[in-house]
């Protein structure tokens, strides 16, 4: 009887990915939810190098970092994969979901929930990143035009987290105007994939816990 | 016929990870020697996300990111295997290439390379990331006792560039008194991979290119 069980936290993008990953495999998992302000000895012990969630215990052995996490899954439940299986296509895939993970995320995060003095650099910096996506999607199609679960699982931070963020902040710094190639292709990726969004955290409980730890914001009104 | 080039620079850790793991399987390939100071037109082609070496070039199609490069190069030359088959071993080995990539890399340039006001704090910071790597080593033997050669690779980074840094910055962080398993586990690479080690960048060649780049050091003697 094989146990998985995931420590998440309800609003975390990279907890998302993982309970998304094992749902799409019809995987069945206790989801342990986390106090990020409070975390439970069995985060620490399983995690002890970064101490932070998700974190994929499966059979008693532990997992941490969302995108390794992936990986892990897509290797030991093979039905419905999510890495494509040209190695070009798996090299790009993992190319831009590293660049959402590590370059767009904590460059929205410095935008639009810690603007300190340098708020319009930190701004500028978000845009010129967004039009690298926006390049490489009008461009290229994004990872050679041939989409994959593990790039949309992790797209889902362009697609659910950043509208809710900048209206929270007020930024809206990702318009379909200034940005058409990103939103078709958004639009493609929320037509198909409607089972796998149904789960994400809710705008309006988002805006909720945002208030609490940022505090409210000038412009923001509830809708 | 196949082509395959490497846009790289000879003193960086993530341009020799590709040329080692390229010289394991045997594959030949034509090495570029990128200007870091004045980079050529085809690297910003090749990686206009991030303007950075090292880029691999497989029949025309490129490929940036120095891990990402790695498993790319394991699934298309299958022979001499860089990470292990179980998918356990291969999330660890993920994991901690992530960790010294990603977190003892970035600390060692702080603390050494480019020491503030904030020196102190940095070298403090640096000492806990080893001490991180020390108490994986000892407790569990390191990714699970299972060496490999992708986890070989990337460990050079600890193993030939950290020494070279800390002689030059005369920061001497990593001693074989306070990181006996550390050490250790050096032996034990340096004693299986003579043969991959032998085109890393030369010690004094090094200095002569780091006292350019970050003056000379008050305590350093050539020897």
């Amino acid at each position: 009887m094989e146990e998985v069980k995931v420590y998440g936290a309800w609003g975390s993008p990279p907890s998302h990915r993982v309970e998304i990953a094992l749902k799409l495999k019809g995987v069945k998992y206790e989801f342990i939810e986390e106090d990020l302000k409070n975390k439970s000895e069995e985060l620490l012990k399983y995690n002890p190098v970064h101490k932070k969630i998700p974190v994929l215990v499966h059979n008693g052995r532990p997992i941490a970092e969302s995108l390794v996490i992936l990986e892990y899954i897509d290797e030991i439940w093979k039905q419905c994969p999510l890495l494509p299986t040209d190695p070009y296509d798996r090299a790009q895939t993992r190319f831009w979901a590293k660049f959402i993970a590590e370059k767009i995320t904590p460059a929205v995060r410095d935008a639009m929930l810690i603007p300190g003095e340098d708020a319009e650099k930190k701004t500028e910096e978000l845009i010129e990143l967004l039009h690298i996506l926006e390049k490489e999607i009008k461009e290229k199609k994004f990872v050679g035009g041939n989409r994959n679960k593990y790039m949309d699982i992790v797209s889902l931070y362009v697609i659910h987290w950043i509208p809710i963020l900048q209206e929270y902040s007020s930024k809206h710094v990702l318009t379909r105007e200034k940005f058409p190639g990103i939103y078709d292709w958004i639009d493609q990726v929320l037509l198909d994939c409607g089972d796998i969004m149904e789960n994400l955290p809710d705008k309006n409980k988002m805006f909720d816990v945002l208030r609490v730890i940022f505090g409210p914001r000038n412009n923001y009104k509830p809708t």
